[in-house]
């Protein structure tokens, strides 16, 4: 491989000859010397050609350089306080076109996010772009390092499957030889399979599906789910206790590798929240909502989204911070598999957690008990015998268990206060996106 | 959380009380005392319930336990060298049924891989299905640490596209509101698409879909794919020569953790591999496996099955090696993005790595000037227009670029000695296979 040397890297490199590899930038052709700004996946650099007669070959490249332009280019390294990006640059005694960009860039900075996502591999050349999937990376490996240290097992579960997992709309249907076959709306059943399975304690982050036609800020109709159960707990508490270890693990990891570039680029504070994060049940939440003036604009007990703005100032006024678990939702607000409270059937032990303002993960400790799980359903109106082989997993003894379900991107989009899904996805999928 | 103590960590514990949860595999129910073979999901304890009046309740208890049923026992730990199980057992002070379990098991240890697949969540509880997961998890995560720490990005790719990432042939067709979607063959265009977009080197592990209909040991329709591409690289050379330091950090994790276990459960030696591993262009390969009395049977320049497991019988006589990679394919038998050999059009610059006799990956450096891709895909009778947006990936500056694929489950199949990917999958989807 050609001895490169990551833009990043040349700060710490002594003067002298290096050859580094990326894509241009910005072309400042004078008449006595040529800037040339490059790019790599780590930053950017100044190359510099003086021009003279000796140098005309590389002077009428640079001259033809359009940008995006891939370029390895070996000189040598001078560092120089005076240069403005990063204190140094590299005169060029080499200069190869490694492959040539169309000159007229289709997307602009002032682009709508449409169009920016239709030239999305353009559009994540930019350095903001290119920070949020390295953060993206450092958290979700934070994350399954935790799960790891605490004896979890991966597990990768079928996204195809024969019925549904959730609820029977949004739906994808898949035409599955002689059948029809599902999207996996979330990983649940089978997380829950895992734990009859005694795996004990699983996670998973992949893919979910929901055919959701709404076009909201927070939707998309794929996105990567984040995942956890665990066997053997005693209540949500327990969860709420993985899960927001969890986080800390990740924000931890994401404030150390990049906390000051978030800052440059994004000019946000990654905080890592203090343990334990506050705990307030949702009834409450209401109250506290309310007294604060906002009437709650909904048919049941859930809060809406103002609502879930108030309870979070709310937290961030009282104790200064911005997470909060709303617990122990009613019963008919929760699906038929979330346990119940004993000391009152009306609620259940579970939890939606909000992060400055925004819900982003639901966990619940799940109903192990076969019998308790079928009068649930009956009491939802569902058919019992459409569950099929989901009662199964309960009837050769189950553990009691719980776990929650998170997305990865809504997690991105408030840890770097970014306004939606679609800036914060690879390559996002809505209603009517399905490319590139 | 309940004090619980995981079996694995009864062994370093001293005599004293502790509470340990899981299943019960055994009950032996005698006279003067009862036995009962506890399972969690990191071994097996032995109970011990000497009969007494005082003692009653427990003693019916324990009589009418079936297997699988979930326990919560507290008790004395006892270490006693003459109980073969551990060397340890726990004198039950109390038991809690936490669930149920029907008396009648479904499948048994002779049942046909259908049936077990059938209840996969008992077939999962078995000591060697539980490995097998552990085992898979050590892998990913050793193969994510290596990438992290070598400056790779993660990526989550979407698996619903408006057109086909592979070949037209086994697509799975999905109902989009008012189009048709169809499910990612496998991550090539955005792997690739990142490397346009300035991301360098990335990485995914996650599910692939196609319909293909046959029904070897070798086929899913559903499984999970490990890909990485990267940038800048000088020819395929560059691949091999990380796919082969990935798989030698997972391998070494695995060996670690587990290889004492996967010993005694599968007997068999999980071998570390030397570097670099031997590298064979195809062609002489071919000659090779003839020379060895072997006719390939196949109308195009590629080794058959028998053919595979000669070279590999070759590399293994002559290098002690379990692995090989087949280099320099013919481009008649490879896809048209794949790069050509500058000073011979007629071999790419790709390869294939077998392991222990099986194909489990295919790699190459990609091509990545737009002219050479539309005249290599014109060759292949293809039409230009419909790869769309794909070719646009390479108009505004694309760097060299190459990466592989290979298939987790056939990983841990030739890992773990085991006859197809049934028994090797969490949850296995083929085409008469869909639930549970």
């Amino acid at each position: 491989m050609t001895e490169r040397t990551l833009i990043s890297q040349l700060s710490e490199r002594a003067d002298g000859p290096v050859t580094v590899q990326g894509w241009v930038d910005k072309v400042r052709d004078q008449k006595k010397v040529q800037f040339v700004v490059l790019r790599d996946e780590s930053g950017a650099l100044q190359l510099v050609n003086p021009r003279s007669e000796d140098r005309e070959e590389i002077s009428t490249t640079i001259a033809g350089l359009a940008q995006g332009t891939m370029l390895t280019v070996s000189g040598e390294l001078k560092h120089d306080e005076r240069v403005k990006l990063g204190g140094l640059e590299v005169k060029i005694a080499e200069l190869k076109v490694e492959s040539e960009a169309i000159a007229e860039t289709p997307i602009a900075d002032d682009s709508s996010i449409d169009k920016r996502l239709d030239w999305r591999f353009l559009d994540l050349r930019t350095p903001r772009n290119n920070l949020m999937f390295r953060v993206q990376t450092t958290f979700a490996h934070a994350m399954r390092c935790y799960w790891i240290e605490n004896g979890f097992v991966e597990i990768f579960t079928p996204k195809l499957m024969a019925s549904a997992s959730e609820t029977k709309a949004e739906l994808f249907k898949v035409d599955y030889f002689e059948q029809t076959a599902y999207l996996a709306q979330s990983p649940q059943f089978f997380k829950q399979m895992a734990q009859s399975a005694g795996f004990g304690r699983v996670f998973e982050i992949g893919p979910v599906f929901r055919a959701d036609p709404s076009f909201t800020s927070r939707h998309a109709t794929e996105f990567t789910g984040v995942d956890s159960e665990m066997s053997w707990i005693d209540s949500h508490e327990d969860v709420m206790k993985m899960q927001e270890e969890l986080l800390v693990a990740g924000l931890t990891a994401v404030k150390e590798a990049h906390g000051e570039e978030i800052k440059e680029l994004f000019d946000v504070d990654v905080v890592v929240p203090s343990l334990p994060f506050p705990r307030i049940p949702l009834l409450e939440a209401r109250e506290i909502v309310e007294a604060r003036g906002h009437k709650i604009e909904r048919g049941d007990l859930d809060l809406d989204p103002e609502g879930e703005r108030q309870i979070a100032a709310h937290v961030k006024e009282q104790y200064g911070h911005e997470f909060v678990f709303l617990t122990d939702y009613p019963a008919s607000i929760r699906p038929f598999y979330h346990m119940r409270h004993e000391d009152d059937a009306s609620l259940t032990k579970s939890y939606d957690l909000i992060w400055n303002g925004v819900e982003i993960s639901t966990g619940a400790q799940r109903e192990h008990r076969v019998d308790v799980i079928e009068e649930q359903a009956r009491e939802k109106g569902m058919d019992v015998e459409e569950l099929g082989f989901y009662l199964d997993f309960f009837r050769y003894g189950a553990p009691p268990h719980g776990g929650f379900g998170m997305g990865l991107a809504r997690m991105l989009m408030l840890m770097l206060h970014q306004p939606n899904l679609r800036e914060v996805t690879f390559l996002f999928r809505g209603p009517n996106r399905l490319t590139p």
